[in-house]
């Protein structure tokens, strides 16, 4: 199963909307087969593994980290071909949230005859597969916020100088990181500042993430690097209903998609754009800032997971903040979230950390999901 | 030789206006005695090194950090006080930098037939005798500023609360570190705001060590927590020449002590503080803060070892920055630290940094240092 996670997760970032699932054919012994889900999503990771496998799929042992799906969609189940191909023992991580399935794959090997076992590793299948299974139980994607600082806390110095702070190594972490959402997510000041491409690159030939701005009002420059390559990389901009008419249709022109949200207190509503992601597929959201769209997304409970790259210099408190303005009353109020890892790379700091457990929806789910198997 | 270190290290904090200096005696593979600079700063490591071994250091081989002294002060020359013992080697650490040493303490040593072998593990050593040898060097102690906050490097949520951002061990931790420094500092923006003790507490019956308050005008409540304690912990409070005669009577009478310094654009001189402290002995100093005593520390070059605290917690925007401001012209001219290690401390993340070499006198002082020896 430790395979079949690392399998999985090399889909992570290309499989949207579909869940990046990892799959590995074990025949006396021996790997006879490895699948994961293919680049937009199809075909899954099991078909493949099997293809692999062949004629040794036979009385195989098939390790899986999700259910296999039980429907006919643009593809066969995949429980069908498990049972098809004389698979004898079924191990599956987590079972499927998604209505179409929830537990009818697992219904359907069971009557064929094949032995099931539900469970393993599941802490680490759900964390792998969070974003799936938010879009499926809250209608919304996983969010990671990335924020690369000095020792204080700074972005950019006061007039906005902010390359480099952090070093090569912390720059190439965040590429693999990009690598693994489904969307790089910017707003628009950061949009406008630092006419960013928010590709990734030096990791070779990849599917590039969804380049998501937030500007309630459109008002980019079309000259930007961003709206340059918007017909090669796709490039989705979240806005208003009151955003202006000819600038609508400039960017259509330059073959950018609009993603119209809901306003509320004067700004975009967090809740409302990532809906709309959702919506539009997107399972993994990892947000670069600036400041204020990290403000907006952790105000509104909407960050699971907390990136930080600190690195050894100090700006001063005139300098561009991290976060901007949240408002808190008290400190009992603030978002709290729970260390995960902290290493060196590069000489920076690399800190992760995950919202803290009873306020989160994973959380919840995952122990919505520990009782029932098995 | 790392025994003598740890040695040492256990009189760092204790050994003021002195070294802190660790010794090993060792007779045919046996450890025969073992000593580290006493508090106060005497006896010295050697003596009573030797004494433990008795009859035992003849024909021993003595590991020490420090080259041992040459001259009549208190107390009778450690280099005599090895030679009378007839020991027949002596591996050290570093050369002593204190002129009424440097050097001499090696030379009677090989007059009198003994082995001597210098260098061992010098760079630890140096390390561990930074403030030591940067009063000597610079005429200003080590200073290691300490930092804890919040993700988003906020000390305080804007209405000042602050307790507690980090958890118990990271705490705990500064206690630790308090313990192995000679002085706490702080700024009188953050004495008044926290009214705080500044001791060493949960650690046993220790050298508590002096506290420091910044304040030009001494306008601190005579209420605090910090006067009410001022003759049972030493409270040295470091003004300006424009300080209210009145007041400064008031905290002579409850037993504080006053130090002078200069002050420049309006506020007190960092450097002149530092020079006042290592004056009166002081070799190794923790400040904690706020952020106004921060940024006037880093805009001089003032700190050599930045430690930061880092929650998972955000506090945003409004709260009080943990660096004031530092008024930097270009991203190039920010004050640089090389990481020095990183670790999960009890949920919160503990990182060290050392001001990064070339423009660290101490690091000019191991360069020195290394090349001579022999």
């Amino acid at each position: 199963m430790a395979l079949a996670l690392s399998l999985g997760r090399r889909a992570q970032g290309n499989a949207w909307p579909n869940p990046a699932v990892g799959c590995v054919v074990v025949r006396e012994g021996r790997i006879v087969g490895r699948g994961w889900t293919a680049p937009g999503g199809r075909p899954h990771a099991e078909p493949q593994a099997l293809a692999q496998a062949g004629s040794a799929a036979h009385g195989s042992t098939v390790y899986v980290t999700l259910e296999p799906c039980a429907h006919h969609g643009q593809t066969p189940p995949c429980a069908e071909a498990l049972i098809d191909a004389g698979v004898a023992r079924i191990v599956v991580g987590v079972e499927d949230t998604d209505p179409r399935v929830a537990g009818r794959g697992l219904a359907m090997l069971r009557r064929a005859g094949i032995e099931v076992v539900t469970g393993v590793l599941a802490d680490r299948v759900v964390q792998d597969l969070a974003g799936f299974r938010l879009t499926r139980a809250q209608g919304r994607p996983w969010v990671t916020l990335k924020l690369a600082s000095s020792f204080d806390g700074r972005i950019a110095t006061a007039t906005g100088e902010s390359q480099w702070i952090t070093g090569p190594a912390a720059r190439r972490e965040v590429h693999a990181m990009r690598m693994r959402h489904d969307a790089v997510m910017v707003g628009a000041g950061t949009a406008r500042a630092d006419d960013p491409m928010l590709t990734v690159r030096g990791m070779g030939n990849v599917r590039q993430p969804v380049r998501v701005v937030v500007s309630r009002r459109l008002d980019l420059p079309l000259s930007s690097q961003l709206a340059r390559t918007a017909r090669t990389v796709p490039l989705w901009l979240c806005h208003g209903p009151d955003a202006d008419g000819p600038l609508a249709q400039a960017w259509d022109g330059i073959g950018a998609r609009r993603v119209q949200c809901a306003v509320t207190g004067g700004q975009l509503d967090p809740g409302s754009v990532l809906r709309a992601l959702a919506v539009a597929g997107l399972t993994r959201v990892f947000c670069e800032g600036g400041g204020a769209l990290a403000a907006s997304l952790l105000g509104a409970g909407l960050v699971d997971e907390l990136v930080g790259f600190s690195a050894g210099l100090v700006i001063g408190a005139e300098g561009h903040p991290a976060v901007g303005v949240l408002g808190l009353g008290r400190l009992a109020e603030a978002p709290r979230f729970d260390l995960v890892e902290t290493r060196d790379l590069g000489g920076d700091v690399l800190h992760r950390w995950h919202r803290r457990q009873g306020g989160s929806p994973v959380a919840e789910a995952a122990v919505g999901q520990g009782s029932p198997a098995g």
